[in-house]
């Protein structure tokens, strides 16, 4: 059942997920692919088939209960559980990303933080004392960790990456403009505001030729 | 020509774009749709589609010439053009991004940077004296600004949004996890790192289960 589903559906499914949590705050009970699909700028027949992938959702005419939905997507997504992250390089984007109070709430707990830097470790950030790099390895042979958010400088990225897989972390988080070399296994997303720019630009280039 | 194509392509674009530049450096000329799918992890007919939106590129059996594809892809995305950039929240993120070194050498030139706190205004970042956010109005009537970075509190981002676009900026990229409502000739791309994450744990629960 859950082989061979498109990364872009999966992709989307967080975003489904965080527009239901929003509309069950606002009393709604029960949703239409219709709608679900306008919010979201997605056809109603792709939201049916992005689904679909899951098992029978919804009745024909009816719509979706919220609450069903919210609780399958959760479960889907492993939302339902308590991830242990870590976030390496505690520069400006590191303690950033180290004190975002969003990740808690949504059960990603950020349980140590590594620095390369004798200024850094030692510090405290968001109730975690930063610890040198150089335990990180040792670190990983002694506790389970599922994410490690890299934040190092570009040069450093791929050296990070190779250290958490070694120790056994699944998934990794690249905050860097690096391009990181994984083993199939592993997931990596890789955040690079560049991309999101580049992107953005094709569509300005566009509007000012008047399209 | 640059109606109807699908978003998750134009996003694609700068991914392709970065390979190339990066291939183009290591000396390569050429490359086969076959080679860019398994880089990329896409298929080589997926990437025939991409490019074929934008029009003829590379010959049967020959494979794309590097600098023709790459000069088409920076023509298309807007890249051979510079970029007037201004950052909203100089917070730990906020100051981060204002830092960020990659920006600059790809064309994203940051102008201004504005922030509500009075021990902030008046800081100097990345050569950048940080003005007061009641200035920024009245600066958009000055200057042409053609993307604003929000990066202040959650609670705040729709009003800076509402600012920005009533100033005549038409992308905003939204750092915060605040879902930002806009018209939809504005371009929005929203950076949540808990999206990267809740997409990760999908696989990481899978594998879990040993599938």
């Amino acid at each position: 059942m859950t082989m061979q589903i498109p990364e872009v559906v999966i992709d989307r499914l967080p975003i489904y997920r965080g527009f239901l949590v929003r509309i069950k705050e606002e009393g709604r009970t029960v949703i239409s692919s219709h709608e679900l699909g306008i919010e979201l700028d997605v056809t109603p027949a792709q939201i049916r088939k992005d689904l679909s992938y899951f098992g029978r959702f919804g009745k024909q005419g009816k719509g979706y209960v919220v609450q069903d939905l919210l609780d399958e997507l959760e479960n889907i997504l492993g939302l339902d559980k308590q991830w242990s992250v870590i976030v390496i390089g505690l520069g400006r984007l590191g303690r950033a990303v180290a004190s975002y109070p969003g990740f808690k709430e949504e059960g990603f707990n950020i349980t140590s933080c590594y620095d390369v830097s004798s200024e850094v470790i030692g510090t405290t950030i968001n109730g975690i004392v930063v610890q040198s790099i150089e335990d990180l390895q040792n670190d990983l042979t002694k506790k389970h960790v599922d994410i490690g958010i890299i934040t190092v400088s570009s040069e450093y990225a791929q050296n990070v990456a190779d250290l958490l897989i070694k120790g056994g972390v699944a998934a990794i988080l690249n905050y860097t403009p690096s391009r990181i070399q994984v083993p199939k296994e592993i997931e990596l997303k890789n955040i690079n505001p560049i991309l999101f720019l580049q992107s953005m630009t094709y569509h300005l280039t566009n509007l000012n030729k008047g399209n």
